[in-house]
């Protein structure tokens, strides 16, 4: 289906201090960032996506060093979701992430070794104010953005900190919040992590052992929020991945997928980070932070699409349905769609055809 | 409120092999029990009660060593659900748990140290066999079983295999079988036992360093899904401690409560008798068994109370439903409430009236 585009991960230095929201600074900041698309000469057709948790800046095509496609790439394209033909896309790695942005992993300019646990905790708010740099860089005024669960935190909280920049808001199983349970559960995670016996206070980076165990752990705890028990039974049910061992060793077919996804994510992941952006989610409370989702949204000038799949458990309908209240009593221009789903929180990542269909007309209206 | 009551844990030797379900033997077995009320003459006034995952023979009565009340205390005495001025109850320790029936940290009479992971896996099945012989010793022909959760699991089993010994099942949020998403929560558990450094292959128990981090983690995992997100919310909101911390130790309330779950549970709990037992839970599956629910189901002799719980996602009022449907295709006596709780699984540990009520009634019937 015509020629295969290839994407290059391009790096913004920040260069002078940026103050966190915890008070503390970060003398100079990388943004890994990635454009798909031509920002046209009004520089007005943007479109900034956001990635989740583990996401990088490598939202679409096939990437020219690893030849592997981006995680969004049957999103964003030429007659995609987010067409290329008409949008200039702008992905970039989050900050405290591991795929160049600055993060813990980065040198310290202080001291010549990498942060560890010196590096500050950042939240949504900072992740999105060191992105907005990406975008006053780029020159663009007038920005659509665009994520999916934690993606989402950061396009909500775009749009009510960038009130004069933001015209559209898509927002995709996500939640002004965590609730109580999505807490609980990164709380387990980080302790898989912390408690590690190769975590060494984050300070493993030059050491041969690194604390896969934990960041394993957390990695499938993870994957059991992105599922549901309806996704998890059509895909393995009580299905054997052969005979009972009677032993301890892999039994049932879920286990042996949630092995395999803890050992594939260590390789490719800082446990540092992962403590670092689970704490941004946790953090991110824009109903505590402003008194009221009405007053968080008073004055946005954008429109919003809000979309939920009808079996996440993580990022409920009824959050969803919660910021749509909001924002039409605000009087705010807002569409929202439940769409059937088997397949979870997952589903941000899977229901192309579904999403691509909303997406498309909301940005034509 | 009268004068309190006090039990003692005794136990009963059985010296003879017992073949499990593996095909392996052990050699003899400790049961560890206790019993409320009297037996009456004719022996036929018994009720056994199956304790979940991690609990103990001590259901009832201020254990006269401890001083503190049985685990279903609130269900077991004078004029409660189960009520000692009429039956006699008993409740045992499982097989393969560590509060005084044999397990994985008994001492394995062939080699004189503990058994660890030498110790055969058990199944439900065994578990129940195992508790047949202490009733069999009590002289006991006609009974009434119940059980909450793993227990449970334990009382449908003992309906589906000793059809002329149980009269009445008393199933208490409970399934026939754990989901995938069970099995899944169970595994991450496990998994984090099984890697934490101190583990050492399950030869912990003469070591200064035990497991405790991984044993932390696999019970804080269960506490989530004893809980559910209304009674998080209800619990602990999205409150903070103190304030954010902007550092990784405990934030919100969520997280202290958890981290104390954990840490309270590794003074109490052996962490191999939590893999024993959760893999216990994992196999048990009798529609596998015997083919279907109804055909596991086809010849008790029992009448059945299913009682389930609102918001129980562990084991839910659908699973529960299902055991119905097949009881009454196979026309047995069987009655189903769905009780309205906000808290969780958790519920059968907590709701005594609204319980006692039904159960009550179902045992006059």
């Amino acid at each position: 289906m015509g020629n295969i585009n290839y994407s290059e991960t391009k790096f913004l230095k920040i260069k002078e201090p940026t103050v966190l929201k915890s008070g503390k600074t970060l003398p100079c900041i990388d943004i890994a960032y990635e454009t798909y698309g031509k920002l046209n000469e009004n520089k007005d057709n943007a479109i900034l996506v956001l990635h989740a948790l583990t996401g990088s800046a490598h939202a679409a095509y096939y990437h020219k060093d690893t030849n592997k496609p981006g995680w969004w790439d049957d999103m964003i394209g030429s007659g995609k979701a987010f067409d290329t033909d008409k949008y200039f896309v702008i992905s970039s790695n989050i900050l405290g992430g591991c795929y160049g942005t600055t993060g813990p992993a980065s040198i310290n300019p202080e001291t010549g070794k990498q942060y560890a646990l010196d590096f500050p905790v950042v939240t949504i708010e900072d992740i999105v104010n060191v992105q907005k740099k990406l975008i006053d860089y780029l020159g663009i005024k007038k920005l659509i953005v665009a994520g999916g669960s934690m993606g989402g935190m950061q396009a909500i909280e775009w749009s009510i900190k960038y009130p004069d920049t933001v015209k559209s808001t898509i927002l995709i199983a996500t939640s002004a919040r965590l609730n109580a349970q999505g807490i609980a559960f990164n709380a387990v995670a980080r302790n898989a992590i912390l408690t590690d016996v190769n975590f060494n206070n984050g300070n493993y980076y030059d050491k041969e052992k690194t604390p896969d165990s934990g960041l394993s752990i957390a990695r499938m705890i993870g994957h059991i929020t992105y599922l549901c028990e309806e996704a998890m039974y059509n895909k393995f049910g009580r299905e054997f991945k052969t005979t009972p061992s009677f032993d301890f060793g892999i039994d049932f077919q879920v286990e042996s997928y949630l092995a395999h996804q803890g050992k594939v994510f260590v390789d490719r992941f800082d446990a540092n980070s992962y403590l670092y952006i689970t704490k941004a989610v946790d953090y991110y409370d824009p109903i505590k932070e402003h008194g009221s989702l009405e007053e968080a949204f008073k004055n946005t000038n954008s429109r919003f699409l809000v979309i939920s799949f009808s079996t996440d458990w993580l990022f409920t309908t009824e959050q969803s349905k919660q910021m749509v209240n909001a924002l039409v009593k605000m009087n705010k221009d807002v569409s929202f769609v439940e769409l059937e789903s088997k397949c979870g929180h997952d589903a941000f990542l899977l229901e192309f055809e579904k999403q691509t269909k909303i997406i498309k007309s909301f940005l034509k209206g």
